[in-house]
C-alpha cells in the first residue's frame, strides 16, 4: 500500500542501546501496549522510535504536539473543494487505518483536553470515532501508540491526566554513560576519541548545574554539534562555547563557569 | 436500522460485577434515568457501560469528552456541499435520535456550561433542541444518557453545576478487592494466581499513597499490563517499574518507595 | 401558522402551585412585563413557564442559555447555501415574530455583555434590532421574555447587571412545603404517602446542610427519581443513596451524614 | 430616502424635561457635537435621545454594544452570495451616510479598544475609513454620535479611555425628583396620584442603600412596572415586592430591609 | 493615479506650529525616517501629521490602531468572489505601493506582536512582505511610516517594544502655551480673546490635577467644544461643565474641585 | 528557478564584522547545523544573516515572527478558488523545498509551542511534515535554519524550551566597540568622524544605565539615524535628543539624564 510504504524507515537509523529498552520496547509491542517515553531532551527518545519502527519494519507516524494542536489536526477534518466537502484523515486516523506506529512527540504541549481523543484507541476498544464524520474507525491490528514526554517540563498547568498515563507502559530514558556517549559522538562525527571524551567531560559538568540555574543539562546532540564544528576546523573552546554553552543559558554566571569548565578541559588562551 | 446496528456491542464484554451495580442500572434503564457513573481512573467504568448496553441489546455511542468540545460537537452542524449547506446529527442527537446509550465519557473535561445543552433531554421533556436547525428532536424511548464522573479531578474550575448533578442517579465504583482484582487479571491474561496476587499487593500500597504524593492509584489495567508483559517474558520487577510505576511518577522519593514495594513482592536482584 | 403550532404545549403539565405565583405571572402577562424566576435547582422554575405557556395557550419557546452562547445563537445568522447566504431567525427572533413566550433558562450563564441583546426587546421599544441583517423586528404583540436565574450561583464572575436586572418583574420560587412535596411524589410515581413523606424528610435533613458543605439542597426532582427505583423494587436505603446523596457529593464527611440520615428513616441493615 | 424614513421616531416618546438638557443637547446638535449622556439605570437615558431624535425630525439608529461586539459589527462586513462577496454597512456607517443620530448604547461594554473606530468620526476630520472595504466615508452633515454611560460600572476593567472621552461633550442625568417622578408615573399608567408617590417613596429609601448593600437604586422603569401590576389588581404590597425587591438583590438581609420600607408605606398584613 | 490622489488632504489643514516640530519632521522625511508622535490626548498629534502631508503633498492613510486589529488588517487579506478568492492590499501596503505616508494611530492599542509586521518596512530593508500572497513589496521611494504614541496610557501590558520603538525619530508634544492655545481656540471658533482666555485658565488648572485623581488633563479640543457651546448662547458655566469636566471624571470630588476652578473664572450663580 | 532567485540578495549588504562571527557561521553552514543568533536591539543580527546569506549566495526567507503567528502561517494552508481549494505553502516550507537561509526573527514573539514545527527540520530527520496535506516535505540538502533572539526580552512567559534550545548552535552579538561603531556611523552617512565619535559616546552613556532605568542601551541603528538627521542641518543636540533619547523612554529621569549627557558632549545652548 503506496500510503503504507511513505512512512517506512528507509535507512537503519544509528541507535546504541543504553539498557533493556529494546527488550521491553519489543514486548510492549507483542502486546501491542501503548508505551510513553520520558525522558531529557536531546537523550535520543525520538531516534529510538524510529529505529524501532525500522527494526519491527513499520511505518512511523511522527507528531510534534504543540498547544495550538486541536483534535482535528490529529483525528482529520472536512475540507472544501469544488464538489463540497471531503474528509481528509489526520495523522492518527491513518496511522490507525494503515497500522503504522503513531508518535506523538512532546505530547504535554498539547492541551490536555485534547488528549483525550487517544482513550478509545489506547484501552480495550483500540477504536478511534470520528464524531464530526460520523465513523468508527477500529484500529488495525499492528497499530501502536507511542507518546514523549519530557517530566522537567511538567507543571501544575502542563501534565498529563492520571487517565491518560494509566494507559501506558513506560520507558525512562537517560543520557548514555561517559564510554557509551563518547563512543556516540566518535561514531557520529569521526571525531578522535580522545576529543570525544573531553567534550562528554564538559557536558558531565553542565548535568549537574541541573537545577541550580540550568533547567535542562547538554544534550547529546550538542556534543555532536560541537564535534561537527572541531570537525570544521572551528577552535575546541570556540565550538564549544558556540554549541554547547551560548544555547542553553542567558544567564552570565552560568556562562562563566561553563566557560571555565571548557578552558579546564581544552585549555584557556 | 443500519445506524442502530453499526453501534451495537458485538462481543460479550468480559465484566466481572463487583456488587449490586447491575441491577441498580437495569432499575435506572427501567426508568430511563440519567445515570452517572463515579469512580477512580482505570476501574472499569467504561467496561461496565458497555457491558450493561450489550446486556440490553441497546447501542452505545460513547463520546470522550475535552475542554475544546462545543454544544455543536454534540449536537451537529452544518456542512458545506456542492449544494450549500446540509446539516450533519452530532453523536447526542444521534443517540436521541435511534434510542442509544448515549455515553458521555469524562464529562467534566466539558466546559461547564457546554453541558447545558444535555439539560431538556434530562428531564420530564427528553427533548433536544436544535436551535441552529430550528428542530425539536423527540427523544427515542430507548434513549439514556450515561455519564462518567472521576470525582479525583474535580476542582474549583472544573466540577459540575448542581443543576447538571441533580439530573442523574449515581453509581459510586471502586477498584475490586484484593481476589476479585486478582481474579480479573488471571482471566484476562492467563497470568498464574499467584503472580496475580502479588500484582494486586503492589497496587494496594501505591492506593493507600493516594493523596501522599500520587494523584491516584495503581488502576486494574495498569494491573493487567504488568501481567502481559510478564507473560512476554519480562522479568516481573521490570515489568512492574515499566506497567505501574514509571507511567503514573515522576517523584524520584515516590518512584523510590514504589520500586522497593515491587522488591518486597518479587525480590530484588 | 405551523411555526406557532410547532411551539405550542401539547398536554397539560402537571404543575402544583405553591403559593400566589399564578396570579402574579398572569398579571405580569397581562401587561407583558418581561419575568424573572428565581430559585433553587429543580424546584420547578421551568416546570412552571410550561404550564403557563400552557395555560395561556401560547407558544413557548426555550432556549438553555451556556457560556459559549453568541449574540448570534439567540438573534440569528446567515447560513450559506446553494444561491449565496439566506438568513435564519434565531429562537428569540422567531418568538419576536410569532408572539411566543421565550423563556430564555439559565441565563446567568450566557456572557453577561450577550444579555444586552434583549435589552431593546424588555422596554418601551419592544423591537429586536437584527443588526447583520438591517431589519428592525417589531414585536408580536404576545411575545413576552422571560428568565431563570438561580441565586445561589451568583458570584463576581457571574451575574445579571443592575441595567438587565431592572427590566424584569420576579418571582422567587422555593422547594414546596413537606405535605405539597409529598404530594406531588405521590402523584408523579405511585409511591405510598407515607414513603413519599420518609424521603420528604431525607431531603429537608440535607437542605439544612446547604452552606455547609453542599452546595445545592436535593431537589424535588432527585426526590422522584428515588420514589421511581423503589417503584422498581430497589430497596429504599440504595435508591436514596444513588438517587439522593451519591449525584450531589463528593464529599466523604456529608456523604456519611446524609447516609446515616437515610438510615435514621429507612432503618440501617 | 427609504432608508432614512425607516429610521425616524413614528411618534413623539413621552419625556418629562428634569432641567436644561434639551437646550444643552440642541446646542450641542447645532455644533454636531459628540455628546456623552450618563446616569444611573432607568433614569431615562434612551428615551431622552429618542426625544431628541424625534424634536429634531432625524433618523436615530441604536445600537446596543456588548462586549463581543467587533468592529465590524459597527462598520459593517463582505457578505457572501452567489455572485461572491458584497459589503453590507453596519449601524455606525449607515447612520453616517444618511445623517443619522448614532447612538451607542452602554458603550462601556464594548471592548475598549473597539470604540477606536468611532475617533475619525469625532473629531475635525468627521469621516469613517472602511479599511477592509478601501473607502473613505464622509459623515453627512447632519450625523451625530451620541453614547451612553453608566458611572457606577465603571472599572479597572472596563473604563473609555481619556483619548475617547475627550471627544465628547457630557449630559449629566440623574433620577427626576419626588414630584415629577410621581407625576411620570401618573402620566405612564394611570395610578393615582396619592399611590404613585408611595412608589417613589419606597424608591427613595432604596436609592439611599446604593453603595451600601445596593449597587444600583430602584429606576423609574420598576416604579412604573410596579404601578402597572398595581393597576391589574395585584395587592400593593405584592407588586412592591415583585416589581421593585426580587428583581434588584439576592442579599437576604436587603430584601427584608426593603420589604419593610414596602410595609411602612403600605401597610403590614 | 487615481488611488494616490484619493489620500490627498484637499484643504490645509488649520495648524498652529509650536516649536521647531515642522523644521524635525521635514528633516526625518527628508531621510525617510519613520517618525513616532508622542504626547497627551487632543494636543493635536493627528492635525499635525494631516498638515504635514499637505505641506508635503503627499498622499495620507491614517489607521486607527485597536486591539483586535490583527496582521492581515494591516497589510491585506483574501477575499472570496464569484472566481474563487482575490487579493486585497490592506492600509499599510497600499501606503507602501503609492508612496504615502502611513499614520498608526494610538499605536500601542495594537497587540504588541501585531507591531513586528512594520519592522521590515522601517529598516534598510524598506520592505513589506506578505506571506500568504508569496510576493515581497519594496517601498515606494516616498513612503514613510508615522505612528503615534499617548506615553500616558503606557502600562506593563501596553507598551512598544525596544525593537520598534529604535526604529523611529520621535518628537514630543505638548499643550500649546497660554497665548498660543487662546489664538487656536479664537481662530477656530470665533471666541472673544478674554473669553478664551479664561477658558484656557481652566484648562490649566485641570492639568495640574493631572496623576492627582486626573488621568489626562483637559485637551485643547474641548476648550474648542465649550467656545462652540458658548458661541451657540449657552452660559459658560454650563458650557463648561458639558465639555471640560462631565465627560472626563466620574469622582464627585474631582468634579467638585473643577466646578469651583469653574466659578472662579466666570463667576458662581 | 524563479522562486530562488527571488529570494536572492541582490547587493552586497554593508556588513563590519565584529569578532570571529563570520568563520564560526560558515562552519556552522557547512554542517548545516541550525543557528540561533543572540543580541540586543539594533545591532545588526538581521543585517549580518543577510551578509551571510549574500556570502554564500544563497536566497533568504525572513518571518518576522509575531504572537499571532500560527503554525499555518510558516508552513503553508489551503487556499479556496474558483476550483475548491489548493495549497499555498508558507515562508518555512518554500524555503525548505528552495534550500533557502530560513531566517524567523524575533523567535521568542512566536507561541512557545508552534516553535515545535521546526523541530524536525532541526535534528537528523531535516523533514517537515505538512499534516494538513499528508506530505512529508524533505529539506533540500542547501536548507537551513537560523533564528535571532533577545535575550533581554526572555521573561517567564517568553523564552524557548529547552528542547527547541538544544537544536542550535549559538552566536553571541553586541553592540561594536568604539572605533568599528563610529567607523560604521561614517560609512553609512558621511558623518565627520569627529562627530561619529560623540554620538558614539553618548549611545555609551545609555548603554551603561541598561537595567537601571533603561530596558536597552541606544542601538547603532538610532546613532544612524541621528547622524543623518545632522547631516540635514538639525542642530546635533535636537537631533539626538530626537533620534537617541525621546524614542526609547518615557521616564523624565531618565531623559533629563540622557540629555546631560547629550548636552556634555556637544555643549548646551
Amino acid at each position: 500500500m503506496a500510503e503504507h510504504d511513505q512512512y517506512l524507515i528507509q535507512r537503519e537509523p544509528f541507535y546504541q542501546p543504553l539498557a533493556q529498552e529494546v527488550a521491553l520496547y519489543q514486548a510492549a509491542w507483542d502486546e501491542r501496549l501503548p508505551v510513553m517515553i520520558k525522558g531529557p531532551t536531546g537523550c535520543g527518545k525520538s531516534r529510538f522510535v524510529e529505529y524501532m519502527a525500522w527494526t519491527l519494519g513499520r511505518p512511523l507516524i511522527t507528531v510534534a504536539c504543540n498547544e495550538d494542536m486541536t483534535a482535528s489536526d490529529l483525528v482529520g477534518r472536512y475540507l472544501l473543494d469544488a464538489n463540497g466537502t471531503h474528509w481528509l484523515d489526520g495523522p492518527l486516523t491513518t496511522a490507525a487505518r494503515i497500522g503504522a506506529i503513531c508518535y506523538l512527540d512532546e505530547i504535554v504541549e498539547a492541551r490536555q483536553d485534547t488528549t483525550v481523543v487517544i482513550h478509545p484507541l489506547t484501552d480495550h476498544r483500540r477504536t478511534l470515532p470520528l464524531d464530526k464524520k460520523g465513523e468508527l474507525v477500529e484500529a488495525h491490528a499492528d497499530f501502536q501508540l507511542v507518546i514523549s514526554y519530557n517530566p522537567g517540563y511538567q507543571s501544575l498547568m502542563k501534565d498529563l491526566k492520571q487517565s491518560t498515563k494509566q494507559r501506558f507502559a513506560a520507558l525512562h530514558f537517560d543520557y548514555a554513560d561517559h564510554d557509551t556517549e563518547a563512543g556516540i559522538i566518535v561514531r557520529e562525527t569521526g571525531l578522535p576519541q580522545e576529543q570525544a571524551r573531553q567534550l562528554v567531560k564538559i557536558a558531565e559538568t553542565a548535568r549537574n548545574l541541573k537545577g541550580h540555574g540550568l533547567d535542562e543539562g547538554i544534550s547529546t546532540r550538542l556534543l555532536v554539534y560541537a564535534a561537527r564544528l572541531i570537525k570544521r576546523a572551528i577552535a575546541p573552546r570556540l565550538a564549544c562555547r558556540m554549541a554547547l554553552v551560548d544555547p542553553i543559558t542567558d544567564d552570565a554566571e552560568i556562562r562563566d563557569t561553563l566557560y571555565h569548565a571548557i578552558d579546564a578541559v581544552f585549555g584557556a588562551d
